[in-house]
Order: C-alpha cells, then structure tokens, then sequence
C-alpha cells in the first residue's frame, strides 16, 4: 500500500481525497498498487474531523516517510506551493498537481527537477480541469507535429457570456450571478475576467507544442470585460458567438508563435461556440491527423480531483516514463512588448466610442465595424484616430 | 535503432511508413528510441519500388529478426490477421493494430497473450481513426466510473447522412457519392452503411468500459437503409439531427448494459448533431468529471495511421505498463435474443408504411409519429399491427 500525502486542503484537495476513498479498487488497478492517502498538509486546524491523524501543518513529516510515493499539490500560487513542489521531486517523489500558476511559471524548472531524481512531475489537471487534454496532446498525438492548440479554457467567463447571451444582462450583473454560484472569486474576479487564468493556461500548452517555455508575462491577454450585450448582438446577427479564446499557433516560423488571449467571435454552431456555461474545449491542429476537440467539464471539485488522481496513478504505473518528452527551460522570446506581431491577417469586429471609422470598414449599426483582412498591426494603426470601445478578431475555426 | 514491422501495405499501412519516415524524430523522442520500418509484409508485388527491399511475403523474416521490437497489424479481418498478431505477441513482439474487426472479436484473447508474454497489444485506431478515445478513456478517466460511451463512430454513413441533409437526397444518391470518393465500398458498402463497421466499435468501446468482452455479435445493429429525406426533414422540424449512434450505457445493474448501434434523433445544436462529414464524436459519461467529448476525424490514410504510430512509440517507451486494466475474457452475455433488453424509457420517432397509429402517439406528418416515454419492449409490443418504414429513438444528450 504506497501512501499518497495531499498538499492543501481546498476546494481540489478535498476533492482528491475524496476520489481516492471512493475509487481506490480502480486507482489501484490502473497504478498497480494500492493507494491511500497517508497525510494532508494543510495550515488550518482541522482537528476536530475523524480523520484529524492524516492532518500536519507542515511538509517536513511527509518527506520523512518512505511509504508516501507520491505527492499531490493543490494549495494554489507560487508561495509556499514552488517550494514545497520542489522538495518533493528532490526527495524522489513523484508530484500531480493542478495549480496552473505553478506550471505556468514554473513547469520546465520543476520537470528537469522531476528528470534529475527520476520522478514525474504531471499537471493534466492545470489545463481543462478533470477533462484530458494534456496527456492526449503529448502522448496520442506524438507522431503529429502540432501546428495550433485554441480553444475556451476558462470556465468562469464562458459562464458569464453564456449568461449574457441567454438572459441579455451585461458584464457586472453576470458577474454577480458568477460569484453567487461561486464560479468567480467575491473578493477579486481579475484572474478570470481579465483573462490571467486563461493567460496561464495557454502559456502551458503553447510550451508543450513548442518545446520550449513560454512565459505567461509574454501572452498579451485581454478579458472580457468589454465585451457588452451590443456586442453579442452583432455577433449573433454575423452568425457567430463571442468566446474568450484562448490561442497558440504556429506560422511559417515556429520560432514566433502567436500566443494570445482575447475575446473572439467564433462561427456558429461550432465546436468552440457550442461550448456553453462552465464547459471547456481545446482544439488542436495536427499535420496527420487535423483538427481534433477535447471538450468537458474545466473546472469543478471532483472533475479536477479525478484528473489529479489519475496523474497519481500513472505516475505510480510508469514512474518516468512518461514525461520525459514535455518541455525544456529555453525560454522562447516572444516578440518585443510582450505583444504577438499579428503577422496574420483576419477579418475583425470594432465597436468605437468615437473618433472617424476606418477607411473600408462597414458599418454593423450601433457603432461597429466589419474591417476585412487586415493583421492586428494593420488595424491598431487604422484605429489610431479612434476611441475603441471593443475589438475581436474573427476566428475562422 | 528499433525496427518496426508493418503487416499488410494498403491504406493504413502504406500511411504508417509515411508517417514514421516523415516524422521519425519527434515518435523518437517519445519512443525513448530511434525507429524505422524495417518490414513490408504483403502478399501482392512491390519489388518495382526504390524500397523494395523492405518487402516480404510472409511473417518469417520479421520473426527471426531481433532488432523487431513492434509489429504493425494492418491488414484487416481476422485471416491471417489473428494468426500472425498472436505469433508475433507470442515471439515477444508488441503488437499495434488499428483492426476493429480482430479487436472487437479476440481483443480479451490477444490481451492475454500479450500480458503472459510481457508486450503490448495495443489499437487507438481502431475507433475513432486517429482521434484519441482509448487511451483517454482507459488512462486519463482511470478515476472515474465510465457510465456510458456513445457517439457517432462510422464517417461513412455520417458522410451519407450529411449529404442526405444537405442536399436532400436519399440513401442511394448519397451511397453512389461516397462511393466515388472512396469513403464507401464499392463492391460491398454493407459493413459501413449496416452498421456492422459501427457494431465492431462499441463492442470495443463497451468491452473497455466494462472491462469484459462484449462480442459483437450480442450487438443489436441497425444501419441507416432505411433513413429517408422526409426522415431528416421531420428530425429537423423537431430541433434535431439523424445520426448513426453507437451506444454502450451502464443502467443500475452494471451486468445488463445497453449495447446497440441504431440511427437515433440527437439535439441539435449538441456534440452528435454537429458532427457532420467523416468526422466522429465520442462521449463518456463519467461519474467524477461528467460528460466529456473527443471529436476529430475518424477515419483516413494519414489520421489513422499517426495513431498507429504513436501507439508503437508508446508500446516502446512504456512496455507492458501501458495495457494492464483493459479488458479479460470472460464474456459478459448481454440480454437473451442477442437483443437488448431496452429496460429505459425513451420518446420514439416512428414513421409507418401501414397499419394503426400506436394508441397515444403524436402525428407528425408524412406518416410519421412521436411516442412518448416508452422503453423499446413496449413500442414493439405497441407496432405489432403496423407495418413499421423507420424506428428512432431519441436521445437526450
């Protein structure tokens, strides 16, 4: 019986625990061995709770058992989760995590780590929540060389422009509804409305395409607190949605890879505007195989703890096996400013607050514009002149 | 440096030495290991080609060689397929197929030769072509009860449908254009449009969710022959698609699990519905993380032959970790009359050439019915005086 230690107990560490006591028979099958959880670490007292034994504030008593083989990190943030995540893999365990932050920031330190003491470092549960998508990417998709991944990867505002859609209220009052569901923070919702999370994720998953780390301060991001009921009305009226799309993909150069987050209408029906309420879906494009979806719940207690759990089973199964091919510390230097050349050109929706339309632009009504072929540099000097109240590229996918 | 051997060198297979020439660095990386095809075996003549040396006639050759580390099975059917995949699980070979028909019939058997000879037998193309279902299904929702897989797993007849749909014309028209390009068989169509094509699939897909052999032909199968224009028009009517759906559900009983393939009516906009062309969608039901769907193309030269690749660098870099929990032998024998026992209740779509409309029933035109909330028994029982043109269920999700 291999001990699992959980550290953090929130919302997805609970949620493992709770996996693990009530799917262990099939953990197990697929690990290999029996498992339990043997220790949670966590700050707080929960001392008064009949498995109060498993409960210790600090890291130290699990590094000093032999039994615990694997460690599960759901405390969130770079502080004190790096660190702890860290000593793990050097004391030869293997560590499952779900903490984006972490990945995103960290990811191609931690899995040379993980190489150097011959331990896994898995994280199918920071992109997607419970739903696969990293370990499809990597592991099915190997004799592919992958040429895009896009897609809706945060739950929290794909709920609330659902809500604007379906009941026409603006961004605060789906927010309100957002936050008294408990599907965006009370205090500060930036994460998600601003477009960070999303920023985070696709910062993991353009570094698995590449190779090579890519930094979540170099993703331009954009969220979607401009985007306003008038704005989903035109959508509709073109025969599209407005998503927050998250985007990686590769042009001619793969060394400049456009990686953003911004609102986007997308075409309807189709896999990315179907996608409603707290659903995710990740497309990938792929030179043999072409374009596949991955679509389920992202986010959520138990369909993140059963992704975590699944990590610990197969890092228990294939030891290192399985992550060797991930990614690398090269950073890649995205282009200078932060900000994706926009290389590409697209057809895109503005709505101006003020100041001349563009030359050739046609009028949507309300004040938008339909501007037709044009790369983001393009636009953003065409709209120099201009008070831009919200812009979106058209996807063609 | 690994060498592979491809049996049989048509569609898949000839896909299979592209994909491994043209991008044998990156399944490299993955394998832990150089590789090259190494082996052609096919009966047929290709001593014309620059690579002719590669060819063989028969599975000898590949056997003595040392350096074969995996054999490629894409030959199709079961003779001489059975025969020389099991030789080659039994000489310590891992083995990699994409041959639902082999899979679906022997899949338990050829596991077990595999697991006592420590290598791997392995088929992600066997559903869904290249799109990955098997190793997420088994892998990354390994700490979820499967409670239902269906989806729509057969491009052909989806093709057919979608051509019936768009352009309003019948079966026939819409086998002759699938014909010419090459998505039917021209001599014989019936395992795609019959649904066998489809049968052999979900005995694959619920083999694998019940971890127990389901046979296919305990798999009630209806094709699409009688789907007509006024079929699709009334679907449409009632915000819905025609699609072939392959269905393996787990009611409250685990040992009586519905297993069928039957055209149904699927809502649309949803994941079934907006699927058109070759393209297959499949979803799991899972009891931790919910419904998820993995979309993409299900069939085709290179797609398939991707999957067959990265299944052989997996069997190389993982061993026999990989297969452990998929499925034994001991067939789980579905309700008498190799019929599904059809125990929930569903609303029908009926469409009569003769006799009384069921008592209850809802016209809709053209002949055609709606039943309400009966399970398959009852509307049998309830048409028994009727001369039946087309039965549907509908789904609900």
């Amino acid at each position: 019986m291999v001990k699992l230690a959980i550290l953090g107990f929130g919302t997805v560490g609970s949620g493992v625990l709770e996996v693990v006591r009530t799917h262990g028979p099939a953990l197990a099958r697929r690990a290999g061995t029996g498992l339990e959880v043997g220790y949670v670490c966590d700050i707080r007292d929960f001392s008064a709770r009949p498995d109060a034994h498993l409960f210790v504030n600090n890291i130290d008593p699990i590094l000093q058992d032999p039994d615990v083989r694997v460690v599960v990190e759901t405390i969130g943030g770079l502080d004190p989760a790096y660190f702890y995540v860290k000593s793990a893999l050097e004391s030869g365990r293997h560590v499952v995590t779900s903490n984006k932050e972490l990945v995103a920031e960290r990811g191609a330190e931690l899995l040379a780590v993980a190489r150097a003491h011959g331990v896994c470092f898995l994280f199918e549960a920071s992109v997607g929540g419970g739903t696969p998508v990293i370990k499809p990417m990597h592991e099915c998709l190997s004799a592919n060389v992958i040429q895009g991944v896009w897609g809706v990867v945060n739950g929290t505002t794909n709920f609330m422009l659902t809500e604007m859609e379906r009941r026409g209220v603006g961004f605060d009052a789906a927010l309100k509804t957002a936050q008294a569901l408990g599907y965006a923070e009370t205090r500060d919702p930036s994460a998600d409305v601003d477009g960070i999370d999303a920023q985070r994720k696709v910062a993991i998953l353009a570094s698995l395409m590449l190779g090579r780390h890519i930094y979540p301060a170099d993703v331009p991001a954009r969220g979607i607190r401009d985007v306003t009921p008038a704005d989903l009305a035109a959508a509709r009226k073109m025969g599209r949605a407005v998503k927050l799309v998250a985007r990686a993909v590769c042009g001619e150069d793969p060394l400049h890879p456009a990686v953003e987050v911004a609102p986007m209408l997308v075409p309807r029906p189709g896999p990315l505007a179907d996608v409603d309420g707290v659903y995710n879906a990740v497309m990938m494009r792929c030179d043999m195989l072409g374009d596949v979806c991955f679509t389920g719940q992202g986010a959520g207690r138990l369909p993140t703890a059963s992704a975590v759990a699944a990590d610990a089973a197969d890092a228990l199964r294939q030891g290192t096996a399985v992550h060797d091919t991930l990614w690398w510390a090269e950073a890649l230097p995205l282009p200078a400013g932060g900000s994706w050349a926009g290389q590409d050109a697209a057809d895109w929706y503005v709505r101006l607050a003020g100041g001349p339309a563009p030359a050739g632009a046609q009028a949507l009504g309300d004040g938008a514009f339909l501007v037709r072929n044009q790369t983001e540099q393009d636009l953003r000097r065409a709209l120099a002149g201009c008070t831009v109240a919200n812009w979106m590229r058209l996807l063609t996918e």
